[in-house]
């Protein structure tokens, strides 16, 4: 409960109006499917979520924003279906999610998440990686308690087929992401595909499967697919404006910080791809060298500024916001429904956190 | 084919005789289920599976035993199902015991497999985790598409769950596994709690789910999960034995390389238990320290010889292995189902390889 009001406080009202109508019947799912285990390897899962400290005691950390558990009930009730049936997917969702948090951390070998150290950084890559696989498989095991919930055995076997369909887009997207590493000559498009795998597929299926579960048709579920792609581009775009331009004391990052580490996210793609020859050279020997000098990020973001990529990157997030929103207009859902789902867009696009 | 002919020459007759009647079907399945996408992450999973070699060319490298496969497909046959709806769970244990590999080579730092490279060795750990993830992923589509083969939703719901349940054995055994490396008071009940959720676990399932796909009712899936547990402790007790006394044309690896990798093997943890203080004082320093000198090595196989390991630990084998053939007799099946399935129990516990 606490962690909710956590949350609530940071994302803004809609958020905050939805994590109080469904956070605490997500949250005991999620409690429910962990278990109580007392196999310490359960204490990394509930350290990663937020619900323990390090050594196992009961903690208030700032757990995720259960988006994606609030993009599946919300769908579930826009279609007329009831919550208390989807809640094994929201809860799968969610898990599915932090398993691939728990093993990117690893491949990155990022040592913070969260304000927290990672799970590998406290317990070694080895131990991490089981964890991670352990949330994985907890994950579908709650998935497959839809049929004891009202949902008909053949809705829940294709809700999993479609939830594993989803992972290996976001598998093949993080190897994309891996890949583009090592290359100079990552496209805008090339990277915007990686993402609608990487990101956006999480964001989608969600609303998709929400309203499967609410018992939408199969054109609705798809319906509502198509607006979780798009939403789920802008999310990501956001994200990449977040880790250049975000304030540090909302986002915990410093001004620059994808920049700084390096990373190669849509605002510097597209300042490599409208940058002329001189400033071409420029950022490749940056790029190529390693390290990255602070008078270097400074100079990049000058570059952004005369560029005007802030304004670029921004116009392509309202881009697919404002197709998520059509597309949204034209469900045949309720206008409360549409005003929900029109407000997560928006505040999807517009957080500063 | 070829490769099935391989691993029937070196794995006797019953499997040979197996892998001749399912290895073609579970080969194109698990073609099929993995795909032809040119990705270069899906090179991996070729690789891994013995198809393609480490630059994507088509290779004849040994596969494994398809062990999992062809128990699940005999059990199946034996309750009287249809091996062709039985297929993608046979895919799936496959690809399930496959990921397995992949993320505990990455765990365990090892570098060869079935006398090639490991995936992570070639492509690094990340690449690898991820690939590992997609194994998995791909692992449930193909159980997901048993409802597609005339088996129940109801069932194929089930099968799923039963899955990842049995996932979530394997790897809470990985996590003991990893933490018993730090203890040098492992006692060999432990040991056997450890491996009957690390190995036995993933035979014991492919009997069970061959039943649950074949038609046959709770009682008799449970029957068969019983018979798998029992060959799944022989299996890896028989392991234990290769990788102390194993014949190193035959497993590829040295006499003692258990010992002088210092695996906590049941060998050795029983070493520990019968050794008096003075052999145990011996074993704890060698033990304790980094690295571990050749004459270390003769010196606890002496030891073992001694104490009359070998025999114990066959003993042990062999109680399983009765266990598991006295269960089949007990089974509602036909004569030639139960002479298969006791051959095979033979086998497993009689390997030299």
């Amino acid at each position: 409960m606490r962690t909710f009001s956590i949350t609530r406080n940071r994302d803004g009202p809609i958020l905050g109006e939805l994590v109080r109508r469904y956070g605490a019947a997500v949250d005991a799912e999620l409690r429910r499917v962990i278990s109580d285990n007392p196999l310490p390897l359960y204490d990394m899962l509930r350290y990663h979520m937020g619900w323990v400290d390090e050594n196992g005691r009961p903690s208030d950390a700032a757990t995720g924003k259960r988006l994606r558990p609030v993009l599946c009930l919300v769908s579930c009730e826009a279609v007329g279906g009831n919550v208390e049936a989807a809640l094994p997917a929201a809860a799968a969702l969610e898990l599915v999610h932090n398993f691939t948090l728990v093993h990117d951390d690893v491949m990155d070998e990022d040592h913070e998440r969260r304000h927290r150290r990672t799970v590998w950084s406290r317990w070694g890559s080895a131990q991490a990686i089981n964890a991670g696989d352990l949330l994985y498989a907890v994950a579908i095991v709650s998935m497959s308690h839809l049929d004891q919930r009202g949902v008909s055995a053949e809705n829940a076997v294709k809700a999993i087929r479609r939830l594993e369909q989803t992972c290996i887009q976001v598998i093949e997207g993080q190897y994309l992401d891996m890949e583009f590493e090592t290359r100079l000559d990552v496209s805008p498009d090339e990277y915007l595909e990686m993402i609608s795998k990487k990101s956006a597929a999480l964001i989608s299926f969600p609303m998709e499967v929400g309203a499967l579960v609410g018992g939408a048709d199969e054109e609705l579920q798809l319906a509502f697919a198509e607006v979780g792609r798009a939403t789920g581009m802008a999310f990501q775009i956001r994200d990449d404006i977040l880790g250049v331009w975000g304030r540090q004391e909302l986002t915990g990052k410093p001004v620059g910080s994808d920049i700084r580490r390096k990373k190669k996210s849509l605002p510097i793609l597209m300042t490599f791809e409208a940058a002329r020859s001189s400033n071409r050279a420029f950022l490749r020997k940056v790029y190529e060298r390693p390290g990255l000098p602070c008078k270097a990020v400074t100079e990049i973001l000058r570059l952004m500024d005369a560029l005007e990529i802030r304004k670029s990157v921004e116009a392509l997030a309202s881009k697919y916001a404002d197709a998520a929103k059509s597309s949204i207009q034209e469900l045949p859902v309720e206008a409360r429904a549409k005003d929900e789902l029109t407000r997560l867009v928006d505040f999807i696009v517009s957080r500063d956190s």
